[in-house]
């Protein structure tokens, strides 16, 4: 997608294969800068840091990050500590875990010496089937949102952050708005703020102002009047792992718009590449991030001589929790959206298998 | 209810009837500061910016704005202007109206110059009838919690700020857990940071801290999740109105709540001072403020260096909204909780009648 108009992708890598270069994705939306990672230990740390975020992008990078593993010691050990490293950045995020195990076995079937470049490959040509999943997901969302579109603005209502930035490029839950915009239907945003972390104040808002896509920041607490309002057409949402029962976790949060789209019939999708489907999971299974409290008790944003402060928003002696998660249940969701089509929560192992 | 020790309400009046002090909400939770107000206008702008908030509070705040208005021109005109000026600058919170229309009554009967002293004398009444209110609602809701309390920690959950900070003193939603901690109960509050303005960060965990009780603050996000883990008891909100049928306007937010606790059988009640009870409107009636977009916009916190500071939080060039309150249906609400007692919001207009 573009930034001031010049393509950009969320993630490449340097062409002799030497390092990755990355959109460090804690500075926006208020400077745009790209980082080089060298090293394993630096891909962990960006990961963790949420550099790179988004269920698809972290298994893209954790991929480069095996290759730089690789470039440093390309031993058995050293492959087995390196996926180990990279699964437990983020235990949520079954894209990560997919990521690693996929390139790690190309890697275990290799002999050391070829493994740094047999890693690159892989890494790369992940890269290009995230990109041409989310233009398909973009392709069955548009053909969604076009059974649905009335000649007047369509409202889709989203939560954090499942745009381009969320991936190698494209995005899933935003890749049918950007989709809908490019065939010139009037479309319109609501941008859930997503606390504690602001994915959608500060990334969704921006990639869709970079886009030109109308859209309006709101605070988390605002969409069930929005739906009760009449004035949300469609919530779309990304994941970080869908179960074959085609319950959806996701950001913490997501549940809530899930319940209101459900007393206000409005439909709720979730917006996913199919490696993000958990076939061997249930709902109570899943491991559900407790991220530290201090992302509840401080915000970062621009101050009017124009730069970056962290500011404390709670009492200092008052305690924060912040689970990063939650699972919607199927009963919830309308339907999954996947590179394959759209599948009912409930007939969604049935279908896709039938289809794959 | 205390401030280190000492205590406090959050308005009085000046002891020879010149101003009124009220404890500046906006500077609160980094810095304690006393305003004097000494007229209409400084009242009806400690109102409109949120220097004093809460429905109950603002009613009485409004009342002494009445007073304050006749100390300077005693005029039937006047009276009719300042009781306009003051009932605009909140529109959605019922007792503003309720609070000016009774001083206006009792002012109304009196000659001109007999309104400054009636003035003062009635919002002093009101000021102790909602202290007394207060109270009785939280003897109410000791009853509730000690039915439900298990011999383990028992688990709040509140939006915003319906503490003492939102009354005289006491609190609503937050005086039944005041009653219980100081019943020697084990309670535990999750508080809502309740976005855009933070009431729940700011001042419900600040009050909470300065009364001693065990509290967590969480993104508006992670109430659904806890409450899927079973790790909230009840939901206890106040309200800027409810209906004869029993609908619950309160802040933005807190109908994703109350569908949360009904989807996980956790009860919601909101508690209110009868005054808050609007017999006349129903649910559609409704008028919800929007506030300006620069509330979701930027935020205000305290920097390492311990000064006040405000940040933007989105995109330059991003636009927000900002609903302030939204509508719980009834049949997402448990009870209504009053001076009174409580009540089934589908019965509360038969049952309140036949007590009153």
């Amino acid at each position: 997608m573009y930034i001031e108009k010049k393509h950009f992708r969320t993630i490449w890598p340097d062409p002799r294969c030497k390092h990755v270069e990355v959109i460090d994705q804690t500075k926006l939306p208020f400077s745009m800068e790209v980082n080089r990672i060298y090293s394993l230990d630096m891909m962990v740390h960006a990961i963790k840091t949420m550099q790179v975020r988004g269920a698809p992008l972290i298994g893209v990078a954790a991929a480069y990050g095996l290759a730089l593993a690789m470039l440093e010691d390309d031993s058995d050990a050293n492959l087995t500590l390196a996926a180990n490293s990279l699964i437990m950045a983020r235990p949520t995020a079954v894209n990560l875990a997919w990521a690693v195990n996929r390139v790690s076995t190309v890697l275990q079937s290799k002999i050391p010496a070829h493994r740094n470049m047999a890693a690159w490959r892989e890494a790369g040509k992940m890269a290009e089937e995230d990109v041409l999943q989310n233009q398909s997901i973009g392709q069955h969302g548009l053909v969604l949102i076009k059974k649905a579109y009335q000649d007047k603005v369509f409202n889709v209502l989203t939560h954090c952050n499942a745009g381009w930035l969320a991936t190698v490029d494209y995005g899933t839950a935003l890749a049918p708005v950007f989709a809908a915009h490019d065939a010139g239907l009037a479309i319109h945003v609501w941008v859930d703020e997503t606390r504690p972390r602001n994915q959608g104040a500060s990334l969704t808002a921006w990639e869709l102002l970079q886009q030109g896509v109308p859209h309006t920041v709101v605070s988390d607490n605002a969409g069930g009047h929005l739906m009760q309002q009449g004035l949300v057409d469609m919530v779309m949402v990304g994941a970080d792992r869908v179960t074959g029962q085609g319950d959806v976790c996701n950001k913490i949060g997501t549940y809530l718009k899930a319940l209101a789209a459900y007393d206000n019939d409005v439909p709720f999708y979730a917006a996913v590449p199919s490696p993000s489907i958990d076939w061997a999971i249930s709902a109570g299974d899943i491991t559900i991030e407790n991220r530290h409290e201090d992302e509840v008790a401080y915000m970062s944003g621009l101050t009017q001589d124009k730069t970056i402060e962290t500011i404390r928003v709670m009492p200092e002696g008052s305690k924060a929790a912040n689970p990063a998660f939650d699972i919607t249940p199927a009963r919830l969701v309308t339907g999954v959206l996947t590179e394959k089509g759209v599948f009912a929560p409930g007939a969604l192992r049935k279908e896709f298998e039938s289809i794959c």
